[in-house]
């Protein structure tokens, strides 16, 4: 466009304007222009200049699933803030898969959108995907679930610490062998919280430590078969921590099955933002992130990428702290 | 574009590839094609050539909200057959707004999707936003919540009939002033369910039909308030049959706070794809709609209006039969 620009003698601005029909440009000039991209192979990519202009006035979320409440929620939050600024939000879901995931940023790097939100799906293990947006200037933020270690924004929880007093809570509410039932070996906030749980069983000296996270995988099914055999089997666990919503309500269905009492058997805590959770049976303690300011200040700080020149987003780090509230599931009975 | 090749005795074919800049024509007929172009003042549209040859191979789905379970299930049978597809699906949240919805489908018309998926907001009592997109050949199908009266493929559940079959559940089962509480007076599904309703007590000459159905409008916090003064207020109702989700959560979190029981005091009956229904304290009665199957039926409808040239979508009616599961919140004591 530059070269156009000069061809001509007029402004970069002009080019671009009349190469996408403005009514600021006259029809002489667009004319001229026109004819001149054409002689200089000028290729008419539509999204380029929308990308370069970054008014697509949209922004894509990438989220591995709707059916969990936090998700629900944070995408309340994301939105918010982007009807208050006049954007667009299209929702793209990875379904957990990383070949989905890969797909949808290959879409959203087209120039279709302004800036990326993002949850990564538990498959996830490289990041290349996620780089070459970055590459390409689209501003990213992580929300929930980052991937470790790339220099990209992000808003998270206070994982770690939370796994940490989840296990205190457990033990010291008369569990001695109590497990963390994970979905991911690679996910960082399954991670941080698998080792804030294992942290509090070696400070305090309980449970056995080799055998305190379970990953289940695979299918909800497979999820279905693992923890019935965990809840079933020898040494079963008297305490478990669930990492996502769906794990814990796997666990109750069970218990109601299979006749094991909550929580004189088995105390139960999960990481969730059921709404659900008082009217459960029992009574389910959770550790409730704040999922809608969650979302809304992931997308404040992608605003700012997308509207601030020259503003640092990658360097952004917001940590909101998650609550851990009791209920009658981990009862000391 | 037909003005276009008659003047440069081209193809309409070649004239719409060379402004897409294909590999297949030379370079010097693109030339030829954009200098004639920019002298007959031809307007450069990237969307209108994507629009008239259906390519972005996306489709778009419009929700009122995510947060409700049978969205989310919806959503995974609609994804199944958009990924069988190779489509990308877009999700659109309305948020029960009617001035969303407009601004949505605004955006679809522009050709940035092949078809449109709409459950309408319970706020949408006009159609004109509807029909415009129809009006540009877009092909819709309407999916559980149509807008009625217009000539628009809809895939929906059997709602008259379920709403008269929880009625007479209720009365079956000893209540004698059972209501129906709706979120919309202009929604279809809601009425078809209420008019089920009062169609069961007319016939079993129970209740009181002129106060049967209450209608909660507004946000989440005045139904609350709403739910709140029926269930403490005179003549309060001894069963209810909740038209969403969330109303039934209400009326559970009410009764906690107020002390009144269920099933005793109170039998609750729910339209709801819940999971935890059965783990709800007490287990839940459920009206369960094919989410799943709902949404895949109305994704393979469009995928038929857009893939088949001259199909006769707008005439397509699919009605999947929704089914009572009855637990211990609706159960004679």
């Amino acid at each position: 466009m530059k070269e156009l620009a000069k061809e001509l003698n007029v402004s970069v601005a002009t080019v671009s304007k009349a190469m996408r029909d403005s009514h600021e440009i006259s029809e002489q000039t667009k004319k001229k222009v026109l004819e001149a991209a054409a002689r200089l192979n000028y290729t008419l990519n539509p999204y380029a200049s929308s990308l370069r202009k970054r008014q697509s006035k949209t922004i894509a979320l990438v989220l591995p699933e709707v059916a969990d409440n936090f998700f629900s929620l944070a995408i309340n939050g994301i939105q918010s803030v982007a009807e208050r600024k006049g954007y667009h939000v299209l929702i793209y879901l990875s379904h957990e898969k990383f070949l989905n995931e890969v797909s949808i940023l290959s879409e959203c790097s087209s120039g279709r959108v302004d800036g990326v939100l993002i949850s990564i799906s538990s498959e996830t293990t490289s990041a290349e995907h996620i780089l070459k947006l970055q590459r390409e200037n689209i501003p990213i933020v992580f929300f929930d679930r980052e991937f470790e270690g790339l220099r990209i924004a992000r808003v998270v929880t206070n994982d770690f610490e939370c796994g940490y007093n989840a296990a205190i809570h457990l033990i010291n509410n008369g569990c001695t062998n109590p497990v963390f039932l994970s979905i991911s070996t690679s996910l960082g906030i399954c991670n941080k919280r698998a080792e804030g749980f294992k942290a509090a069983l070696l400070e305090m000296k309980a449970g056995d430590i080799e055998n305190a996270v379970v990953v289940c995988k695979g299918t909800s099914g497979d999820e279905y078969s693992q923890i019935k055999k965990l809840l079933t089997g020898k040494n079963r666990p008297d305490g478990i921590v669930a990492s996502v919503e769906r794990l814990a309500m796997t666990v109750y269905l069970m218990s109601h099955e299979t006749g094991i009492s909550i929580p004189n058997q088995l105390k139960v805590v999960v990481f969730s933002t059921l709404e659900t959770a008082p009217i459960l049976n029992p009574p389910l303690t959770t550790i409730t992130q704040p999922a809608f300011e969650i979302g809304k200040a992931a997308a404040e700080l992608l605003f700012k990428g997308i509207e601030k020149k020259g503003y640092n987003l990658a360097d952004e780090y917001v940590e909101l702290p998650s609550v851990l509230t009791e209920r009658m599931s981990s009862r000391n009975s």
